[in-house]
């Protein structure tokens, strides 16, 4: 007999039904209901719900609810607008993330490595020119943040002979890396940098963190690719060093405001390659699979995930 | 005391300065120098010359030359040009070359992988959407070709996850991989296939070899990299493929015709990205540091490299 677990989302139609698909791919023996096809008898009756960036109201429906797994890592919506609840969230960890992450850096590294935005200008223009190339080992790579997802990629970049460096706010030794820390120490690794990658999260210190002077410390002809928030980085002191070649090219997949809106500068400038937020997206299957494993938990013997420490916010 | 090695190439001159520079950093001991800036006795005297495309001209004033070292691992054109030739012919080996294929190779798969010609593509209509993101076991990733830069191509790729198989004349086994032989086997692999990358040599049988059957064959949808030689794609059918939307995307490093003529439909296509041939350049510092190990064999002992053999041409 199934076991009726609903999911609550504020997300399209369609892309619901593709994380139902994929939930009751990992769970054959649960039944995944979408909120709109739950009686008010199901919604009263279900103690767990499988939950992506949930409507409250609908969330307000549900009496005997226990605990909710969001399928998101980032729960700081959820637990904004449910202030006071008892319900214990419990948000996505899913190693496959770090190294979808770790793929992106490799990626888009040797996308400006093998100067692919430059080839991609040539054949525009009908110019068949070859470009010189250095060994990898000659390309200074440097990570802006040493936590889980700045080691894997630095690992990563490692494994395919780049010459790494590391920045963080306090020091840490990772072996293989040149590491740094404090603002002297950023701007000693700037200085040595011709691929600069931002995985750091945004607080009140790394906001801004990527202004002019520190754009302005880098070689000329340097990179920088953006795969962490959006305000790390100055947007005006980026165009202005695109504009004068001090910046050779950025790969920006966050934003100020995103979606990034119709008529921004990034959009049409040649020297920006614009992502829509897709460095590392979630996976269905494997998020689903660990989804499944909580449930089964929960469904055999009452274990609760560990959840997220309200007065915290994480 | 510096020993003169004449240096002989058809190369623009800033071509042949860059090579001059990276050869002496490597023998600074040894004075290279480019023919013009060569005395008529001094052309006399040499033993030995560093050449790369040379003017069979200019190599017959080397009355005592015994051996050359080539620049380029390939000798077709001068072993062509000097019939009935006593001079010895070292070719360029360098282990660098297959390590800088698989680089390649990693980073076009890696740039299919992540969609960023569709991504490039929205970016010009200002578009912001998402693609899905299949996870690299999920992307059969397949080598036509397993001689030493295949395999290597091949290992590369199965290291950061994506799920490979292989294709050559006759069949060979390959540690983790899939391998196919032969026509039917060609067919087989095809139809399994996300991104093809061919690495095959040109011979007769491999001429044509990607025509509309073949490219039929694979799924909706599939991509293709030729990193080998033009005609063993066919170009017609190519496009034909592409128009239709059976073949999603290729990367084409090389042509029928190089350099790829002026108002050839490949530089326009929304679908082909265009190289100038520059999936695995040689590099100057490591094939220098080859050949300043020859130069100090023969000059400490009188070792000659393994040199071509004029009845085969390789």
């Amino acid at each position: 007999m199934n076991t009726i677990i609903p999911f609550i989302s504020r997300s399209d139609p369609a892309e619901r039904a593709a994380w139902i698909a994929a939930l009751e791919r990992a769970m054959p023996t649960q039944s995944i209901r979408d909120f709109a096809t739950l009686s008010k008898a199901e919604r009263e009756q279900a103690m767990v719900a499988i939950v992506a960036n949930p409507d409250p109201a609908e969330l307000a429906q549900f009496l005997n609810l226990v605990w909710v797994q969001s399928l998101w890592a980032g729960v700081e919506r959820i637990v904004q607008e449910l202030p006071g609840t008892q319900l214990k969230i419990v948000r996505m960890v899913d190693p496959q993330l770090a190294d979808t992450m770790a793929e992106a850096v490799l990626a888009w590294t040797l996308y400006l490595h093998r100067d692919m935005p430059r080839y991609r200008a040539q054949q525009a223009r009908g110019e068949w020119l070859a470009q010189p190339l250095p060994l990898p080992r000659e390309r200074r790579v440097s990570i802006l943040g040493l936590g889980n997802l700045g080691i894997l990629a630095a690992q990563r970049l490692m494994t395919h002979g780049f010459t790494l460096a590391g920045w963080s706010r306090s020091k840490y030794v990772v072996e293989g890396m040149d590491t740094y820390a404090g603002a002297v120490g950023l701007q000693d690794m700037l200085a040595q940098t011709d691929i600069l990658i931002a995985l750091l999260p945004l607080t009140p210190q790394t906001r801004g963190l990527l202004d002019g002077a520190a754009l302005a410390a880098m070689p000329r002809g340097a990179s920088i690719i953006n795969f962490a928030r959006g305000p790390i980085l100055v947007e005006d002191a980026l165009i202005s060093a695109l504009d004068s070649g001090h910046i050779d090219h950025a790969v920006l997949d966050v934003f100020d405001r995103e979606p990034l809106p119709p008529g921004h500068a990034y959009w049409k400038h040649p020297s920006v390659t614009v992502l829509p937020h897709i460095s590392a997206p979630t996976n269905q299957t494997t998020a689903s699979a660990i989804v499944a494993a909580h449930m089964a938990a929960y469904f055999q013997s009452g274990v609760i995930p560990p959840s997220v420490d309200l007065t915290r916010g994480y």
